[in-house]
């Protein structure tokens, strides 16, 4: 791409300036349709060393209202806090909401790029990368995203004199540093790299528009034209259903909620005392075992209403290190969470390297009551089975545990629970109307519960199923799984 | 992707007829919306000898009329004539019209792959042909089609077993040749081969799936799924808009057409006589030479009504061998064309090696007429400059001399013509009502004709043009500009 990309003819002075002008209000204009649309823009400004991306960007937030773009600065390496997360997160952290612009001043592609020509990143790494950020990118744009990727084109020459131009002046010398200078010295190795990326990353819906930047008002003039083009595309093409993608991930074989027995699934209290004890020290053990090791650890927990999850969660978390584990209790999302992608908020709440976070309920909702209640179109949760399972792959590759909980019980014990809140006093606040309404639909939950756990118990993180007719049973169970998960962690 | 693909447990006897039959119906059901909503549909069987592709394909069409669907059965080496057309010629041509099942027994895949075990195919050509593919692949779907790709995977041991099982009876041992039985014994080497493959060619919009294709009614019954699955969402995406690539060609640098003077390009009669013999008798030379070394040559013309194409046209001609070159007069295209990727008339209108093809009106018809009368979309014909680059270079990377000329006059010299024509009964069937129509709109088709040179005047098929309002200079001149350019063709 960047190899056969010949430089056009750079418009006259005059002629610029009218096409900039013009693109600058079409940009302008664009701005209330895209809030109205509420169309999420995501911009990637990469490219050469010294060829002016952040000029250009300046030039072009010009025309928007400050409420309605931000700016991230990802030109940097990732600092010692952001590297105990999974590489995207930083990134995926500044994705816009919905109705906003978010330019990114470089974005992965630097940090992949940068890896392999300081020859940090052996091939395979290279390879896992590229593969994750072409399934970032195509999950954005299937839910919704304008991605738009420029690369800024300098040739060596030009580069070299902009860097010396720079270096001439004290007022601009400490602008250049020794990365620019080795840029330049090895612009060859830099462009087969980057060649190799683009080509790798190049894809109809997210296509990459390489920038002529050898002239700074050309430069802008072909950013907003792009932008302008893309915008105007993207706007008419609201709610489009996307080819749903084969979910060819190496499943596990699981039962059907119905052909799972509750009945016999009791301990006495007694046995539970005992056991719970054992456990819970064992478990306590194993939590600063995986501190030291440095293993993120997600519990995600999802079950029936008045199944028992918080007594559950509560004997898990209280073997562990206050200090080490957070419970993200989720509900509906915040109009801030809603207006991105489904999955935003929970990647933004993923542990850090060594810290265990419990999920209480999680991102399977999309397949539930974004489902049932229509919060999400057909296409939306059809296609979020594989876009899960991308999504625990990646944590996976990055090196968590994942133990996802299904906790069970049947209609009858929901009902006796269910009265019991209702007739005790201390208890009213566990149970609302929507639990009743919800308790209506039991069928048609029980029918995507079972579509979710067949289509989503992948190898790597498949479910478990916590029979919690008696919750101390269930409790006890929860214990071992985590237990037995963490100990297989921790031999590899 | 075929190495990670774990086989999930096949369905019960009973499940899998229930579900077969329940898709077989949808299947069946949608025939008529895709006629309604004149959606074409491309389905690519690929993958192991003896996995059961034919099978399927036998068992899909049952449920679909036979006016609604064809089978093309590519599975074999080109033809000799073939061989005599771009690679991807034997394949477009067979593409389905609007609202009706193309089903592909074997496609472009099965040629490249050959290709590679053979070893006839180096590492650059298959790099070439998979981005020649990626790029059909994406036009196909960026102007409408529905391209769906299987591929039938089954492993060694039972591929084995199925060969046996043919050879064992004297019925069926004529199906089982060598390269079934070199495949099995390569199989490693071909997984390899097929897994490059299709993670290069994978793509959101045309997406692999992987069938396991080790049980015939399982096989039967996930082709139906997602055939039904992509078709449901294709009627739900009809005029979708586009992203517009950037048209990254190399390009001339080439005049509007007001900057270009016409009154001074003329030649005496005398000139004229004597330039034109030399010429055509060193154009006769040429057409035998470029027909020994096998060149293909496509000249095409483009112009003004009455700028005096035919009679540049026939000057070409009466040099040449009349087995050799064969005029394209390009209308209107017919309702079998008009159902078809615009660009399918022309695919199938191209010159065999060594022959010459003059299109008289071309393919840029998309970005003139069909622009401004609105018979496509503006997100079809702003699309149209890359796709038509994409097309000419593929054409040039097959070997092919393309010329195009553009045949100039101006509006007064026009005038005259028509008024000419008008007053002349040998001459009044050249002029229509149509023809004073589009002089109307004089000024509209000067805008969309100086964008189309500018923006697809490659260096390799860039437009020449030809003065016309002196006929006899425009006819030498043309000749002139043949001449050099199969000189340089002869000279490589």
């Amino acid at each position: 791409m960047l190899k056969d990309f010949i430089k056009n003819e750079i418009p006259d002075e005059e002629t610029l300036k009218a096409k900039i002008k013009e693109e600058r209000a079409h940009l302008s204009a664009s701005q209330m349709k895209i809030k109205e649309a509420a169309l999420p823009v995501m911009v990637l400004f990469e490219g050469w060393n010294a060829a002016g991306k952040g000029a250009v960007i300046g030039k072009v937030i010009r025309n928007i209202d400050p409420r309605f773009f931000k700016v991230a600065t990802m030109d940097r390496e990732p600092s010692p806090d952001e590297k105990r997360y999974p590489f995207l997160y930083r990134y995926i952290k500044e994705i816009p909401e919905a109705g906003k612009f978010q330019f990114f001043d470089t974005c992965w592609m630097e940090e992949i790029v940068d890896g392999v020509l300081e020859e940090e990143m052996n091939p395979e790494v290279y390879k896992k990368r590229v593969r994750s950020i072409n399934v970032i990118e195509r999950q954005l744009c299937d839910n919704g995203y304008l991605v738009i990727k420029f690369f800024f084109h300098i040739s060596k020459k030009e580069q070299k004199k902009r860097l010396e131009d720079l270096q001439s002046s004290k007022d601009t010398k400490w602008r250049v540093d020794k990365a620019d200078l080795l840029q330049n010295k090895h612009y060859d190795k830099c462009l087969d790299v980057f060649e190799s990326y683009l080509e790798d990353t190049n894809h109809s819906r997210a296509p990459w528009y390489i920038i002529d930047a050898s002239d700074k008002k050309y430069a802008e003039l072909q950013v907003l034209q792009f932008l302008n083009q893309g915008i105007d595309i993207a706007l008419k093409n609201q709610k489009m259903n996307v080819p749903i993608l084969q979910n060819a991930f190496p499943m596990e074989k699981m039962p059907k909620l119905s052909e799972i027995s509750l009945a016999d699934k009791t301990l006495t209290d007694a046995e539970y005392e005992a056991q719970l004890d054992t456990l819970q020290k064992r478990l306590r053990d194993l939590g600063n075992k995986v501190y030291r090791k440095q293993i993120p650890v997600i519990i995600a927990y999802e079950g029936w209403d008045a199944a028992g999850k918080g007594g559950n969660i509560k004997r898990i978390t209280e073997a562990l290190d206050p200090r080490d584990y957070v419970v993200e209790p989720i509900a509906s999302p915040e109009p801030h969470e809603k207006a991105r992608h489904y999955l935003w908020r929970f990647w933004t709440r993923l542990p850090k390297t060594g810290h265990i976070t419990v999920f209480d309920r999680t991102w399977y909702g999309r397949v539930m009551v974004e489902r049932l209640e229509g919060f999400c179109s057909e296409n939306d949760w059809q296609r979020a089975y594989n876009e899960i399972n991308e999504f625990e792959k990646e944590l996976k590759d990055w090196g968590a545990v994942i133990i996802k909980f299904w906790v069970q019980i049947d209609k009858d014990t929901q009902l006796q629970r269910f009265t019991d809140r209702q007739n005790t006093p201390e208890k009213q606040w566990k149970i609302t109307d929507e639990d009743w309404r919800n308790r209506e639909k039991w069928d048609l939950y029980e029918t995507a519960i079972d579509e979710m756990i067949q289509k989503t118990s992948t190898t790597f993180a498949p479910w478990h199923v916590l029979e919690s007719v008696d919750k101390k049973y269930a409790r006890i169970k929860a214990l071992q799984i985590v237990i037995e998960e963490l100990e297989k962690a921790l031999k590899k």
